[in-house]
């Protein structure tokens, strides 16, 4: 979708609005129409707070219909059928549109059996996610209760809508939507950051292969140009970050045993805010090494 | 073979004393025969020398015979046609009974190429090693000349023969062959000892797939009961132990993030000296943990 | 007192065991007495139970005459008057008689104002504590009502008890009144032990001056050859341990600023519990180091 | 010396500049005089490098003319006297207006061997370093020739002069006679930067007493609002930072034993480089600590 700036959506036609933010919840012009009429909207927060107050107003059978206007997590019949430009986005992200076969089984297993018991799809916010945690929230969830799974449905559509909204709104102010990851090498052996450090983080997985998200060497103080992950949320998951600390050594000719004791570290570690800022630095020496979760 | 004591080789005819010690070097009991002479002997340590120095006395086709008198690494033809009890064992004790082909195939280049350009075996003292640190030693002694490689030979042998001794000869002294490597988790949560954390040691591989070497459960002093490897040469390579931090912690109603920052924690390191004691030990809260190279 | 065998102990007349162990409780024989009907003890463990025994089953009054058969704590007159040998000893182990004029003030107020609540003098095992730790129990002694007093009072005699058993009992078994102080230095720089470190431990002091308890060097393991305080109660109290660091890494001509970013480590730490084990290493480079509660 | 702005020193007159940097180098106006003719400057740093070079083009006994215009370090009769209000606020930076009995006389025996040595006073530019270090500098230079030492005084009067500048003029560049030190403490028991840490510098002392430099509470991120030491150079010299975890973990009901293992924990540390940044971090748990040097 185009971006659209604030100032234009509080001065534009009814119609115009509603149009520009017509999928910000899935297949529901009609939460568009109810939030225009709060405009003039200060900021972004103002625009999702009235697109939120209209949908906590909605009557039940209107949440959920809303519920039931979401497609199924990777379901190959419905992307062969074609899903919105976002929900397509949001589920590659998250590499629901390269899943092996055991995992395509597995998330098909979730989805029938959600939808056998309450009736309406399986929602989460997959930017949020990685596959290992959405399946991991489906096994806290399935034994809720209908009306708790309302609930929960219905923040995690929000969700969705305020990832879009940030997307495709230009506004002075932000959604607090976005995460960092980060990492420092300090070299305790020389007293100084360690810079050329080539760092690799991964994602990993217990159902399927682990999958590498980003590659970095390390500055001249010791950290990466970019967070690892930034401007998006961290997704929650289990992590690998894994730092090449054997070449950086060899190169600055500092005495090693051969093999060196230490050559290539993984640092493997969960997240479980998307939204926070984790900060996962390494000390180390060719013989020791220690890390905590900073922020 | 079985145990006999040293005080009975100093005893017995040297027929018996030969029969007793023929294939400790690997058929060719002729250093047996040279090393009676020297009886009676102070020790093992004083046996091993007495067989050290028939070798090194010995002319050098007669060093040359020795050599060629070894058999190849995991050769499929001469492990059908059958090897001495020692020689199958050793090389069992380090996987090459159980080689994936692209490992076969990596051995049998190895054994040829060492063959061609030198017309005798590739010898390792494969109990002090890996499948990795083998190949990785080739990589090394192949650009060597005919001299040096002959004398590398005799050294292997020599280390090959001083394990086949230290488990056959009972004596009051005991050769230096062993090495220990050992762990201990302390938690810095609480200031004591980690009791009932699950440890698992792991061989790494880069050529094939790593193998479970291990499993413990840390005692109420934080240590395993028996050292992770202990008795044996500690085989050159690398290595992961795997500490379930997670659980230990979630046990112990520690409050954690879910899900929890740290969980199955790995420490990779390699070990370069056999007969050395190395000691890796885990320092470790929910949010931080360090390590090193201790003794 | 000279040492006696626990057989002799049994062996004996009634007299000579009275004798023998009259002022196991400061002047009161009668414990003694009552314990020699128990013989014969199988250990030491025996022998102090049945003293432990006999005091506990005493009346009341004789109760509180062998607490009133105590001296003031690190009182001049009484010292000049002449304290049992044990008395004097125990005492001085712990400075009692080395004190500056503010400490004896504070031991002055501390016994006067005990003596005028409860009328019977202030007890505690003095070679279990520090100068501060027993002003420090002393106000959280003061409080009490008299009955928890008298039971606080009797256990403190008893483990004087214990400690003059065993310095002055010989037997198979052994009272658990021992502790022990140990470090170790890890050099993470070179992942080897630290050898030759200077180390000092301190006791420190909240009112008077802090004063050397030992110093040693650290062997070729990076330990001293006999723990820092061993063979008795590690003393409740804080004090500081100083690693020698800089010294060590010049001579090893490691690379340092100058001054040297580390030079002499000092580790405040507080000991709580005499007759435990308390490890406390040092992990250094010359840009950092960490330390832990150990055991 | 009320501030001026460079563009005024670039529009005045050639009387006004002098006057107002006068003092710059002490009792030395030629050298503002030359430096005016290099007028348009481009910024500060241009005008500093103009008046480096009038020193460096002057003839011999100018340069030692310099030299000599400085006072001697803590020099009672001389402050009686009057220093330049520079000098004075200079020297008493660094505490050389209270100085011990002992400190006085070591500052006097160095100026007085200083001069009989060279004819001219012992210069160094004190705002860079404490009395430790100003004593250890001298015992380095005082075995030096003449000539070197000539090079170095001019070498700290440019020091001195940088620093006078870097108050007085403003400008849009900024001489680079600025450091940093900082700190910052992670709670690894909670997974949390260290909130409400009362921490306190100290500047130590081998001849007289240490001095406290800064007091601070840590702030919700585990640092300091402000650094412990900015805005200026870092003086040479051995530090103490203290940190009040035993009343942290407390208010936080964290289990500790009696009295706690940890309460306030001394790091000590040198500063080398007065103009770079030098992080002190603190990772700390009831049972165990760490830290390293930082950037």
């Amino acid at each position: 979708m185009p971006q659209v700036k604030l100032s234009d959506l509080n001065a534009c036609s009814k119609a115009d609005f509603v149009a520009a933010l017509a999928n910000i919840f899935e297949y529901s012009p009609w939460i568009a129409e109810r939030a225009a009429d709060a405009r003039p909207l200060a900021g972004v927060k103002a625009l999702f707070e009235a697109m939120k107050a209209a949908v906590a107003r909605a009557p039940a059978e209107l949440q959920l219909a809303l519920i039931k206007a979401h497609p199924d997590l990777a379901n190959k019949t419905q992307r062969a059928a074609g899903l919105t430009v976002d929900s397509t986005a949001e589920q590659n992200s998250v590499g629901l549109d390269r899943l092996s076969d055991a995992e395509y089984e597995a998330f098909e297993r979730v989805n029938n059996a959600y939808r056998a018991k309450f009736g309406f799809p399986y929602i989460v916010c997959v930017r949020r996610q990685t596959k290992d945690s959405i399946l991991r929230d489906f096994e806290r969830r399935l034994p809720n209760d209908a009306n708790k799974e309302i609930r929960t449905a219905i923040e995690e559509i929000c969700r969705i809508a305020a990832l879009r909204l940030d997307q495709q709104v230009v506004s002075d102010d932000r959604l607090q939507v976005h995460g960092r990851l980060s990492t420092h090498v300090l070299d305790t052996h020389s007293g100084k950051p360690a810079a050329g450090i080539a760092v690799e983080l991964i994602e990993l997985s217990e159902l399927g292969s682990s999958r590498p998200i980003t590659r970095a060497i390390t500055n001249s103080d010791g950290r990466t140009d970019q967070p690892l992950i930034g401007g998006r949320p961290v997704p929650i998951g289990r992590y690998e970050l894994n730092f090449s600390v054997g070449a950086y050594f060899r190169e600055r000719n500092v005495p090693m045993s051969d093999p060196p004791f230490l050559d290539r570290i993984p640092l493997r570690f969960a997240v479980s805010e998307p939204e926070g800022h984790l900060h996962v630095p390494l000390l180390v020496t060719p013989w020791s090494y220690a890390t905590y979760r900073g922020s």
